[in-house]
């Protein structure tokens, strides 16, 4: 288990943050598409790369890094498009901070704080796809573009809800 | 997703993690035997009633809360016991924040902060299995006899594993 510097957890935390936001916005009608519930166990990643995926879960067991919550498919018709987002969003902020902090079990309590705080800065996933508030990313860690771009498609999701 | 307040949240985690740490302690060797590759995936749960379990994952998908990490017992005869141990710590961490978190879904900024404050005032189960210090647990969270049976019999396990 490798030792990884608070920054760098970081940024890989806001990257797949920001892919998962993306999934839950701007391709909301994509990923909802794509969580079929006929298929099998599927997981939305958020990739460091800041791109998502919904694929089958990792076939090494026990996993390399924490794996998100499977089989978000299978939900997908049992409740209001509205409450499926919220519950992905909810189990995907969960499994980014598992992923940091597993990602940093190395780091002493002072930096573990540290990680927090930097992560605590950001709203929630699930904030973001509920509250409709806005997304404020620290601009440090991505464009300002993206930033905009997801704010507007995120609320024109919103107004497609209702 | 129904909202817990910080204390709620913070003895939950705490039972839990108390939990997985006897298994990795004092209840090692038995966890160790219940851990058989050749057997279905397995899950090392630590239950709010302190008590740990090792079973098959659950069958609802998704889960009604984050799941530990699945296959612990295929890991178990392919590094040292010492590392296996090691392992299942480190996932067992991350999944108690996860769940931790996941039950705090509704908690603000601060409040938040309030609970990693208090989580991160323990040291991780990782910490406690490898680095052999004492387990600083709180004692309004956990009587003073089960703080001290942990102790004693990591230290014992320490000395077995060299």
């Amino acid at each position: 288990m490798a030792s990884k510097p608070v920054e760098e957890i970081f940024k890989d935390y806001s990257a797949r943050r920001i892919a998962i936001i993306r999934a839950l916005t701007h391709d909301v009608d994509k990923l909802y598409g794509l969580c079929d519930p006929g298929k099998e166990n599927l997981c939305l990643y958020g990739h460091p790369n800041k791109a998502w995926e919904v694929t089958l879960p990792s076939e090494e067991v026990p996993p390399e890094l924490p794996e998100p919550t499977l089989g978000i498919n299978f939900a997908r018709d049992d409740v209001s498009r509205r409450d499926w987002i919220s519950l992905v969003a909810v189990h995907s902020d969960s499994w980014l901070l598992s992923l940091a902090f597993y990602l940093g079990i190395r780091l002493n309590h002072n930096e573990r704080k540290r990680l927090f705080g930097l992560i605590n800065i950001l709203p929630t996933i699930f904030q973001v796809v509920t509250d409709n508030k806005p997304i404020k990313d620290n601009p440090t860690m991505d464009s300002g573009s993206k930033f905009r771009g997801n704010t507007e498609l995120k609320e024109r999701q919103v107004i497609d809800r209702r």
